[in-house]
């Protein structure tokens, strides 16, 4: 039995509040003084917690894997991020904020260069310019196809999404990229036995007349599909959980995927971290599980800016007082995935977690750290079973058998 | 491949002790003093085992899950839980002692209240007495079916189960209870295609029955099936480990799930925890396994008394020698599910375990407690891969692979 139908199946409704804080790349690696940034901290907030909870180290996707940040926040929200596949160009429109339904097909695109008998010389066309991006794609706009609406996006620099929208409509197509050069785009065929037939039908009219309306272009005369997709399938909280869940979260990625498990989210008014604490406050009383994302400590390990984590991580701890003013009935702090300084970028290395409500049995860890957190009462364990921590605390999952 | 085939596999024969000894509900949560139940309890003897041996902490049936006792004591056999249901007429036959055989079919019921229509207007009969279910269960008795053979016994309060013998009968049959008031209840049909199309027959015939002879009583002039099920399906210990079992338990539940596993249930001359302890050591000389059940943590715990549970753990504690006399070559004592005292229920938190034996490897744990047990070299596991550790470190496996 599937952790979340187990989970689905012993769902209790009470009243309690979940909150589920989650510091973007979080976890690190030592800096020069041989301290990790959530160790050099000054965090007496967040170690008061961890005295108070309970620690421990969480693999996001599986042990040794770098999460992106779409399996990461699966993860996070209760999804084996191997199991539950949310597809890339579902992905990618989550990514820039795209209002995907549920009647959409999506893929992204690489602009390429093709030669004159129409072979790809350049699967990227020599990575053009966001602006130049953004022009062949308001030229691509102008195309339309019978009975069924299209939508294309710019992503960034040689990469955009096409959108395609009509009821019924299935996704199940092979990439149109062939992954090398001196050979045409492929067609788009259909990759589950002919029933996306309709789909690959639009297809590949529209891709015929992308290739006409791009054909003078230079370098970006041609385009290569990746990643065909319907809307999620993944069982949103509501179903699974009998939650109401709320995101508060800036950036469109994490939105997206918030919004695939069936999350409200909420934007407006959110400049910064303070005022998203405020919104926090604001929608409290409207929901029973809240997502609440803080970006910058990944941007500053992305960086490689070692202080600025730091300083970014004491941001949060002195903020933290007036997030726990909502009184949550059980609350984890934790991140996506570690973003250590010293490798400017994500790593597979697990992520330091606490929590703390009124029935978390304690530990003895008295600090919020990778180090401290290995000797924490949760133990290393693979992210998707934080939902099981935080309902089981929050009292909403019965007895299982008798 | 599955756990318990890969065991299977390796068995070899050896003349090796083991001991399973589980308290029931042993794992807690801090009290008043700030320690938990175990942690507060004076445990030289156990402390002294913790010392030389290897601690752990497990999660009966997985993380977050509160287990029942049959899934918990499931797990502690080596089942997971998940994969390895029993189905609830079974256990609830077990539960009260009821000798199931192979060939039976088992179901629950609950009395209810039918109007004049043969709706139901209570689904539990407003929760009659135990002695008025007695009254009508001993009505019910008289029914007799052409071709096979009835039992019917009351459980509790509005809660009975019947039994149904016939050789190769087969017992996938649907609820009739529809779980809702305001509707007759179902008929008895077949959930596997009609294969167990015989037992809705007699089911049917029997049901037709019950409601005759109920129909002047009041409020239970019905009754509505849950759980119908054959004997369990689960793979024996002399099937999969070649071990000889037995069980010493009081209580009917934990009997019931150990014999499903192929354990000889010892039930004679069991008065307390004295004699139980005679008990095994009367026939340690004719098994190599011994399942050896604590229960009086768990009442306690459900109780809410933390003093008493407090003194359960002493009570065992300083029983530990005699036990250890009859010189198991492995021991490992654990509790099916944590029973807080402050939660009055049992709970999902993991439970401390520990083992001894010739070739453990010891860890820096100098004491038995929930804090303790978390930097155990057994780590955080599942239960049901205690029966890996028991089997190894009693030598009844061998090397995979070449």
């Amino acid at each position: 039995m599937h952790n979340i139908d187990l989970l689905s199946d012993l769902k209790v409704k009470v009243d309690t509040k979940i909150l589920l804080f989650v510091m973007d790349g979080l976890g690190g690696l030592p800096g020069p003084g041989g301290l990790t940034e959530l160790e050099a901290a000054k965090t007496p907030n967040l170690d008061a917690l961890a005295k108070k909870g309970v620690s421990g180290l969480i693999d996001p996707v599986a042990r040794g894997i770098t999460p992106g940040s779409g399996p990461g926040h699966l993860g996070l929200f209760g999804y084996n991020p191997l199991e539950h596949m949310i597809g890339r160009g579902a992905l990618e429109a989550a990514g820039i904020g795209f209002d995907l339904q549920r009647k959409d097909v999506a893929t992204r695109f690489n602009f390429c260069t093709l030669d004159k008998n129409g072979n790809i010389t350049d699967r990227r066309a020599g990575r053009i310019s966001t602006d130049i991006n953004k022009k062949m794609v308001e030229k691509m706009r102008n195309i339309s196809l019978p009975g069924i609406e299209v939508f294309v996006e710019t992503v960034k620099e040689h990469r955009g999404i096409a959108i395609f929208r009509k009821e019924g409509l299935k996704g199940n197509l092979h990439d149109t990229d062939p992954q090398r050069l001196g050979v045409p785009p492929l067609k788009a065929v259909t990759s589950d036995g002919g029933k996306s037939q309709e789909m690959a039908d639009h297809a590949n009219l529209w891709l015929a007349k992308v290739y006409e309306v791009l054909k003078n272009e230079s370098p970006a005369n041609g385009i290569l599909t990746r990643g065909w997709c319907n809307y999620p399938e993944i069982p949103t909280y509501q179903e699974v959980y009998g939650l109401n869940p709320a995101c508060i979260a800036l950036y469109p990625m994490y939105r997206g995927v918030a919004q695939f498990a069936g999350m409200k989210v909420y934007t407006e008014g959110i400049k910064d971290f303070a005022t998203k604490v405020d919104v926090l406050k604001n929608v409290w009383g409207d929901h029973d599980f809240f997502f609440f994302h803080y970006k910058h400590t990944d941007s500053a390990g992305e960086d490689g800016d070692f202080n600025r984590k730091v300083a970014c991580i004491e941001e949060v701890d002195q903020a933290l007082p007036c997030i726990l003013e909502n009184k949550p009935d059980v609350i984890a702090i934790t991140g996506d995935h570690s973003t250590p300084s010293v490798i400017k970028a994500h790593s597979w290395h697990p992520v330091p977690i606490l929590m703390a409500g009124t029935y978390i049995r304690p530990d003895a860890v008295s600090s919020f750290g990778e180090r401290a957190a290995i000797s924490g009462g949760l133990g290393r364990f693979n992210a998707c079973y934080i939902i099981n921590e935080l309902l089981a605390a929050g009292g909403r999952i019965t007895k299982y058998g008798a």
